[in-house]
């Protein structure tokens, strides 16, 4: 919805992914020409953008020209048939490298593509390259930068799949949140983040963090976009602890429908609320006013100021652990940034790590109550829009309690400053019920837009 | 099997839980008449062995004549009709004291059953009463005598319900293991013990110790008697989550069946080894020798020597969280013995813990290549027999490999020390294989003591 905002050098590119499949579907756009067309984009953009960690157009013209040879042969089509996806760095590509954001990592080359990069080649995507993350998908910043104002970050650590989409190089990119990063970078660019609820999309073959907060989430231009995406990723992986076995959602079919009566909202303050800037209270009021008798203020209980001191507690803890082997290969190669993070989590006693592992079900206790009167919590996605900058990836204060709790989270770009800089719209939903949020987010972008109109 | 030892007022008491079972199912026996029996042996020899932790005699009639009366309508009858059950005293019994071993629970009641008790009652089985366990279930030793000499401990945390199925005074029991908890006072005693697969049994309303390790069992006076118990507690209960939905096994059917060929063992020499004494390494020799090509040894790799203290590590700093809450409400009131180890647990760096974590997947892979060749691991239960005083629960060093693997086991009445003293051999199988195993252990019984006779 953003979209005009970046150059295109090639109309197709306004489009949204779902008409780009159905005119690919119906023979009216080739794959190898939407292909070329992002191809073009990049090769304008990114000298200034450097979202990609790698790309290689003979690659990916290749796969198109295959999937339009296959479409010839009249065979039914993969829900993604076509449509090229840029994936973060710190999830396997089979023969194609995956450096995690590291230079301990320089040449890595998995065997095995991970269990999302399965799921995307069998339905018909286009693998378009690795995007850009920040080191080890953790804090220190990478160098992409916003296509909404390159002087500013785009956010972390999903940094190059926020920034591809936004300035029109793909229309759908997949990343990963273990604090903010996915709704963060998708806020700070202006475009539409999703991040599921905990374990819905199975981490196997992607790089662990933190694994009882390590999400797969998408970054597309509409709502509908994002669920098209996310329904093809969503599965069970028994390598995959989360990952549970269930049914496949219809993340889109329900995304599309209109919601039985008028969305409630339940408007949040989330700890950490004094540091939003002004701009984005204000933004956010003005939003809830419109929304007037459908939406209503819901406080937090007073625990949940525990929860970022808690995730953080996780975080560093299991990243200790899983980025162990990285400090003994090469200390001096990680940033002071995870070192210092490293070395916190070191000094967690194993009794408080376990105790802070029973807070999401005490937290998702409290927002019951509150989900129980709504059909969304709403609150911003950030406390300010992308700081100028790109020596740091921002804040990720009003996103962790959402990653701890393992609802489902998504972002739109429905409100900006005076600077024209993005101002996220998170709409949060209960654990499980990803259509409903989604469903809930489509119909508000589409109030909020159209009102505008 | 042993149960010739014990001075039996009533001779019906020497049947097995099976045998008794059918005489109740046929008429033949009133479930009125087994309790009295039960109750006459308690009388006997409670004040000696100190089994029990709570016990109501017109509580264990009532439940005997109401199955009397059930029976005399001809419904179809629970599979543990009419047998009294022992029931360890950290697991939660409705309106029934559940005291957990510590003055800090004197007079606890719960409101609500245990997952495993409520089965119990569903199978038609008698709740004879709470049987003693050690503080908290851990080291620190209970009052509790070994029936088969008064002066040597039971062994630990299960005492009360081992010592009371040892000395007859039920014929079935139920316990727990983290460390050694089940096979090691089953073996003290000289009776069978079962420790199923982890998450097998759910622990829902059990005493909360070390979730990574805590695992339910059962005490018995012979393989079939223990499957019989195990079938009916096997299940899956949501609010545990080591415990997964499965068909139920046929414990009893398979464990009463004959193997399709004869069972070849491998003997495992497990970490610790040098703690056993002469006569338990003689008998054990005597054994594998006994079985000749049949059974061959096992070398360990060699990373088997940690398991010892990465379970310890678990088991503290898990304890340490689990059991914060005591500490808080009376330090003073807690041993030496627990506080050292939850202090030790409380030591423990975060990122150590997690690492810990791993070790059961890499132990199971190395006891796979052995699980390849044979039915089933040979190895003793114990160091060394019952060792005499009640000062200490003995060694539990040839018990936690296993409880940290998850792996089901048994132990066997089979061997002797020249003082008349038990020897239990124990039989290991792979996760998930428990039906196998017993009837790898039914088979090796029956062999040993048919050639005995």
């Amino acid at each position: 919805m953003d979209a005009d905002r970046a150059p295109l050098r090639v109309p197709i590119l306004g489009l949204s992914a779902l008409e780009l499949r159905e005119r690919i579907a119906s023979g009216a756009l080739r794959a190898v020409d939407l292909a070329h067309a992002c191809l073009e984009q990049i090769g304008a953009m990114e000298s200034e953008i450097q979202a990609w960690a790698w790309l290689d157009s003979d690659f990916v013209l290749e796969q198109a020209r295959a999937l339009d040879r296959y479409r010839s042969t009249g065979r039914p089509l993969g829900p993604l048939h076509g449509l090229p996806v840029g994936i973060k760095d710190i999830i396997n590509t089979r023969r194609i490298p995956t450096e995690n954001g590291t230079p301990l990592d320089a040449g890595r080359v998995p065997v095995v593509d991970a269990f999302v990069v399965e799921r995307l080649r069998a339905a018909g995507a286009i693998i378009m390259g690795k995007t850009v993350t920040t080191e080890l998908a953790f804090l220190h910043p990478s160098r992409t930068r916003n296509p909404r104002a390159p002087r500013h970050t785009p956010g972390g650590s999903s940094s190059g799949s926020a920034a591809a989409v936004a300035a029109s190089m793909v229309p759908l990119a997949i990343g990963t949140q273990t604090g903010g990063s996915v709704i963060r970078p998708a806020a700070y660019c202006g475009i539409v983040g999703y991040k599921p609820t905990f374990g819905a999309i199975p981490r196997t073959g992607i790089l662990t963090q933190a694994p009882s907060l390590d999400t797969v989430g998408v970054f597309a231009r509409s709502v509908e976009d994002a669920a098209m995406l996310a329904e093809v990723l969503f599965g069970h992986s028994p390598a995959d602890p989360a990952s549970q076995p269930a049914p496949p959602p219809r993340l889109l079919k329900t995304a599309a429908s209109a919601p039985p009566v008028r969305p409630m909202f339940a408007f949040v303050r989330p700890p950490g609320w004094d540091d939003a800037d002004e701009q984005t209270m204000l933004a956010m009021r003005e939003l809830t006013e419109y929304l007037g008798e459908y939406c209503f203020e819901a406080p937090l209980p007073r625990l949940f100021a525990e929860a970022p001191t808690i995730r953080e507690r996780i975080n560093s803890a299991e990243m200790a652990k899983n980025y162990a082997h990285y400090e003994r290969r090469g200390r001096d190669q990680l940033s002071d940034t995870i070192l210092a993070a490293m070395d916190a989590g070191k000094a967690i006693s194993a009794p408080g790590y376990i105790a802070a592992l029973d807070w999401p079900e005490v937290l998702n206790a409290g927002l019951d109550e509150i989900f129980r009167r709504c059909d969304a919590i709403l609150t911003p996605a950030t406390p300010t829009p992308a700081p100028a900058g790109i020596k740091s990836t921002g804040s990720s204060i009003f996103n962790g309690l959402w990653t701890l709790c393992g609802t489902p989270a998504v972002t739109l770009p429905l409100l900006e400053n005076e600077n024209g800089l993005p101002i996220g719209v998170q709409l949060v939903g209960r654990r499980g019920e990803d259509a409903r949020l989604l469903r809930t987010a489509r119909w508000l972008a589409a109030e909020v837009l159209e009102d505008r109109g």
